[in-house]
């Protein structure tokens, strides 16, 4: 079975691959897809952006597509930026900058109040059809400085519960173990294990 | 699709029917095979004692089937009972009695090396092969008496971490979500879920 990875972030798809990986599956990216068109990420939630972007690449294609949206939600800041994670600041911002605005805000909040939450919803949809979406939560805390350089995103700048370590500090076995999109895409496997198991047998 | 829970523990077939009560897949017990012979489980791990358990009523009854094995791992005991819990004591023993042996093993055992870790594994087989094996595992601590009437098995004693009530206390919807059981009974539920989209689809 092919699957594509609906995802043009070099750093995503690699760690989506590397966690689907284990499944008797072949893994494509956008990148083996140059002219599909751009899915404009416009929805409320993150389960709607990653429905659309799994179901227009599985359409557009003609394969089984997966797609992750996530966001992270900052307790001092009533849950922003949430949904506008990756667009904080604006679409110019890098990742680093995004991650200085967000620490200049909290500036004044106190180390016991730093508490956040990363979301991650998973997709996956056929030609014809979505088949599944699936969550996945990380919870933990802001740091007072960017730290590490692994991941991408917001990863510098987040340590997961009972972790001291940023995501960009920690392995990346470790983080795709406890992370909000490691959670999701390890549920996001089974399903896939079950379903590729179950086409198998005929 | 019909599946069969491999057991005759009244609560757990219970719960392990409520967990799987979303997906289209109706659930059997052995009561429904009053003739199939008693499994043995002398494993020396979770996982053979779970695939042992499938195995033999999958091919007994010709249907898929699931079993789990579990037992808790107690830290001031260098790990046991762990694979022996279900018969610690003595197989006369009622889990009352398991529990307060327990306890007294545990009287001079100060409040914070109480640790506790709850193992399980299931499996699912289908007639002719194993399909699939899937791990739950929940940290906590061991409480001081038995508390609240909820559960089975070692539930009274145990307090999963970030929680001050027992298995045995908490409501059976925030059990099932963060239990050992639970959490491998959501990834094996997944993958039937995969396993079924694939069945009905053709």
């Amino acid at each position: 079975m092919e699957i594509i990875v609906a995802s043009r972030n070099s750093a995503k798809v690699a760690e989506l691959m590397k966690l689907l990986s284990p499944l008797d599956i072949k893994v494509l990216s956008l990148e083996d897809f140059p002219d599909l068109p751009e899915v404009v990420e416009d929805g409320d939630t993150y389960e709607e952006n990653a429905v659309k972007k799994a179901r227009q690449v599985a359409e557009a294609a003609g394969k089984i597509a997966l797609a992750d949206d996530s966001g992270i939600e900052v307790d001092a800041l009533q849950g922003e930026p949430g949904i506008k994670s990756a667009r904080f600041g604006g679409e110019e911002f890098t990742d680093h900058e995004r991650n200085m605005k967000l620490l200049k805000m909290l500036e004044k909040v106190p180390d016991d109040e730093r508490g956040a939450t990363f979301q991650c919803r998973v997709a996956i949809a056929g030609p014809d059809k979505l088949l599944k979406v699936v969550e996945g939560i990380c919870r933990g805390a802001i740091t007072r400085e960017p730290r590490g350089g692994g991941g991408f995103g917001y990863d510098p700048i987040f340590t997961p519960v009972e972790y001291h370590q940023t995501f960009a500090e920690l392995s990346p076995e470790v983080k795709n173990r406890i992370s909000h999109r490691g959670r999701a895409l390890e549920k996001a496997a089974l399903f896939l294990e079950g379903y590729v198991y179950s086409e198998r047998k005929e």
